[in-house]
């Protein structure tokens, strides 16, 4: 099985839900690595659990406050994470937070719609923007060619909800308006246009519909489970899947 | 050819660019109609070749403010046209003020983007939300089967920067990033979920390459020739084209 050697990771919203079980599942794996688990409220009661980690494997997480909503956070984030890797490289960023308003046309509120945007699609935009050096001196001082996320890779956690074609059918009595999943997507295609000179893999992956504070008590998906195949995928991912799609079982999902 | 025959239009970014010239192509085929062309500042110095073909077709255009970016705007626009109309129902509601920022993933200011997002995706989904009672009535006044734009529809202009699967190839160079035509194609999407039970036609088209403010003076269409075209698409829809997304000259464009 392709496992996820990248020496050096950043996750976003590792607090919880997702986050929180890709930062356990890492720290599984016995390849050395440092990862930076990223939240918007580091010493708040919602990241006691990540802290407890962190108090286990000193050596291997270090909590980075960053509030994905905040562009004075974001850029705070990169320059302590950019002081902590020195002359490494960051090779695998996981642009995993995000948040989710409920509502349908009729019923949305535009406070909610304004926010899922910027946490969901600039906020991303933002941390790209910011770490790209890092991913830069990561894919520079890998001596082997092609992309791989052992070098560097942007990996965006979105939803099948984004995709145009599956939509209809796939998120009917969802309640919630996916435009932000639309939105990241769309970053995700910008972005891997972006980076692929520098040979820095983008892409964008759907965890499933999972049992987590956003996909509620029905999801028929464990984190586990999810969690399991997302690093099996990230794992295996190469340059023919720069720009793409995916779910957390490898199928592509069509636009 | 097939020709727009809705009773009942209303276009909003109507006062410049590809909304003015569509008022102007709508005047000059005879079939019977009422044009509430729709712009954000009807006095200011950018509205008076509007007002000056009103002045000359009193009977047929009403200028009518709708600030896409002002909820309240919106909503007093729905209640002054809803009067207007009376018990006829509103049969096309053409969703045509955009703005466009500059900038790159690295050079867009943020501001930027949450306008862009404000104004070209929760504009026209709160413009559906208070219009949709008025296309309901012209839906179910008409006596035709099927879906059709004399009969009910909402056509959404949008652009191929939209298309995930385009994108790439075509829009590099253009400075400016497309993310709020991915939201406006995935309200496109979501609204012709909506508006289908109704028998409300609901479509993204794309009007080309066109030299106006935000196209430039690069561009290769004139506004005339897709306007013509869009017109002509326009026309010539039918419940197959429901929730689709063509360009001026009808060929589909994938999401």
């Amino acid at each position: 099985m392709a496992a996820v050697k990248a020496c050096n990771i950043l996750i976003t919203g590792a607090n919880r839900g997702l986050g929180l079980e890709t930062v356990k599942q890492l720290l599984e794996n016995s390849c050395q690595k440092h990862i930076f688990a990223t939240c918007r409220d580091p010493d708040g009661p919602k990241s006691e659990a990540l802290r407890e980690l962190a108090r286990k494997h000193p050596s291997v997480i270090t909590i980075i406050c960053l509030d994905v909503d905040d562009p004075c956070s974001i850029k705070e984030s990169a320059k302590k994470v950019g002081s902590l890797l020195g002359n490494n490289g960051l090779n695998l960023l996981v642009n995993n937070a995000a948040i989710v308003a409920r509502g349908t046309i009729h019923t949305s509120r535009v406070e909610d719609m304004k926010n899922t945007f910027n946490t969901n699609v600039i906020g991303p935009l933002l941390i790209i923007r910011e770490y790209q050096p890092y991913l830069q001196t990561a894919a520079k001082a890998s001596r082997t060619p092609g992309m791989s996320c052992n070098k560097a890779a942007v990996i965006n956690i979105s939803s099948v909800a984004g995709s145009m074609t599956r939509n209809p059918t796939f998120c009917t009595g969802f309640n919630t308006l996916p435009f932000m999943y639309a939105g990241f997507n769309m970053l995700t295609v910008l972005a891997a246009e972006e980076l692929k000179a520098d040979e820095i893999l983008c892409m964008a992956l759907h965890p499933g519909w999972v049992k987590t504070e956003l996909g509620g008590e029905k999801a028929p998906l464990e984190p586990k489970e999810s969690v399991e195949g997302m690093l099996r995928v990230i794992g295996s991912l190469t340059e023919k899947q720069h720009g793409g799609f995916l779910d957390y079982t490898g199928e592509t999902i069509p636009w």
